[in-house]
């Protein structure tokens, strides 16, 4: 025992010079009650205001100041699920110091908390076979760089000689390649329903979907991200969704993916989905290949028919196209509270209009991972039928 | 470009909750000057103090209120180089929210300064062919657990029929098995010296080194964690090192790699290396196995004879049959300002001593992964030739 608390004090001294923050580790949080509610804490004496922020649907929520100088406050009961959360400290966003479970998407930092049950089954670590997430690098001469992409082989891939069908799954607006797995937990929400025999084994592939980017920050060439902070600090959009990324998805990720992964090449065996931004670029990509993928999923996402240089006739004339190829399955989901909502339903009156037959999933709440992991776990069931 | 900027607004309407942070977007930090000294911001107009710790050698520095609220200090200059660093907010530790590159090991979650030019060149992202990076689950019966490994092939891997060396690599204490990749960069590290020629392809295996955990805190089964959190709030160490990792590695790790990868089998295409608590498994592992590994990398750690247990007489037999071994290679890495500097000095004298031979490399520097990245750029080029 002697032997394991000096190795113990070794992974302190490892990082010295961080040594302070030891100290908050004795403080618990987030605790998770026995009826789901959630208390927070922040030890910080020095500070005199602490807010939380969170996707539990908690918003600039001031914490209270015990003697001990350890901010407060209690949330809930909370739906067994996953949620992301920060502190305001005096105005400045923080991590929990408590929580060593970071979340990161893009340019989305935050602490993780997750409740036992519920929702959280769909995507909890099980004692089931576990498929394999892998970082790839690919030449999409289309976008001119090499790019990464994140890839799931399922269980059981390496020792059989089978092919597989893939789902290409598209990140949001201010995300990137890790956001599926990182937030959206794709790969254990397929473990389970494979293990389950809910879902086909498949492959999933999630590129980065910001045409500017090679993959996500750290990941990126350093003078790449230099060029990017310089355009961001002169006020510029970080490069975001882009005008190629449909053809980068269909003329370089799918030939890459088909060529160095044991995956089945006709579209019956291709599916394409993706959430907000990526459920726009997972439009375009049918509409502008409609013979590309026979299963669709749009998730959050509505008309674009207020975005610039909207053409009602040239929509109407490719979603034609996309009718005559029969897709086996056109899903759209979407929440009742999500900001989307009404384009939603005028995609959906367009689609009937054109005789282009979908299935809609609505679900309460908004534009969250809550709901993106719930579609996944709805959607993958469907594919390759 | 109307398009383009209606993308970019759904980047923030994708997390509406934390819209507040787009306002920290317009402070530029870190902000790398041409002499590569970097200025640190923050705005924080409400917070009466902030400090900044980093790797550099920064400890509770001071940052400077202006009168728009933003906190400002410059460091350095500073060696080309990739360095950690937070913000204590009136005590609290924070991230730069400037930066949306975070490095997260076991519990260490920081934000991440690169500098371009120098020691930055050995994994940077170049343009050269890349490696894969796989999470990967195996059984551990020794351990009683399903664990996660992270495994690097090199490029050309999946079109090849050949077969790899491979470098078993493990991490410090408090880390776990994304260390070596998101704060070694091990997988860059090596894309970069296999194009160069300056070391053969080989796969490099990153187990899990607590006992106690199965995978990276945010990959854990939530059951697991959670009876983790308890114990550590009552008081318990976290489960670090344990006695069966050597065993594990051994007998779980090594025969799961060669039965699912295309590897050698033979103990002169093994390499086992560790940093700090991953040295002392290291040594413990070729101590216990001395016929496993021809090719030993001890990294800042020197003698544990002040650990529980220890018997010289015991460890001396052990070095003894691995001298009989005749290992092709046993290095050894330190900094010479390393808290562990004078155990790697006893460590070599109780060596020569018995007469087993070793390469010394001694460096600059502390207990850091500026040291850790530089030594397996040096190490690896001497593995298996």
């Amino acid at each position: 025992m002697k032997k394991l608390l000096i190795l113990c004090l070794l992974a302190f001294f490892c990082f010295p010079i961080f040594a302070q923050q030891a100290a908050q580790q004795k403080v618990i949080s987030p605790e998770i009650m026995g009826d789901n509610s959630v208390i927070f804490r922040l030890k910080a004496p020095d500070a005199s205001s602490v807010k939380l922020y969170g996707t539990m649907g908690v918003s600039d929520l001031e914490m209270t100041k015990n003697n001990e100088g350890i901010f407060e406050v209690k949330v809930g009961p909370l739906e067994p699920d996953m949620y992301a959360y920060v502190f305001f400290v005096d105005g400045v966003k923080t991590l929990d110091p408590s929580n060593n479970i970071v979340m990161r998407d893009g340019s989305h930092i935050e602490s993780r908390l997750m409740i036992p049950g519920g929702l959280t089954e769909l995507y909890d670590v099980k004692d089931v076979p576990h498929g394999k997430v892998s970082s790839v690098w690919y030449p999409s001469p289309t976008l001119g760089k090499t790019r990464r992409m994140l890839v799931y082989t399922p269980p059981g891939y390496d020792k059989s000689n089978e092919t597989y069908p893939t789902l290409y799954l598209l990140h949001g607006g201010g995300g990137d390649e890790e956001g599926w797995i990182n937030r959206g937990r794709a790969n254990y929400i397929l473990d389970n329903l494979i293990a389950q025999g809910k879902a086909k084994p498949m492959i999933i592939v999630i590129p980065n979907g910001n045409a500017g980017s090679t993959s996500a920050p750290g990941e990126m060439p350093l003078s790449l991200r230099l060029e990017q902070e310089r355009d961001a600090g002169a006020g510029m959009p970080r490069a975001m969704a882009g005008g190629s990324i449909p053809e980068a998805l269909v003329k370089d990720v799918i030939p890459f993916v088909e060529a160095n992964f044991r995956v089945k090449t006709t579209k019956e065996y291709r599916a394409l989905s993706g959430l907000s931004m990526g459920g726009y670029q997972t439009q375009m990509t049918t509409n502008m290949f409609p013979d590309a993928f026979d299963y669709i999923g749009v998730m959050s996402i509505g008309t674009f028919s207020n975005f610039g240089n909207y053409n009602k006739d040239a929509h109407i004339a490719q979603l034609k196209a996309l009718k005559k190829e029969n897709p086996k399955l056109y899903w759209i989901g979407c929440g009742t509270s999500d900001f989307v909502y009404q384009g939603v339903l005028d995609l959906m009156k367009l689609y009937d209009e054109v005789g282009l037959k979908y299935t809609y999933r609505e679900s309460e709440g908004g534009h969250t991972w809550n709901n993106w992991r719930l579609y996944l776990s709805e959607l993958a069931p469907m594919l390759f039928k």
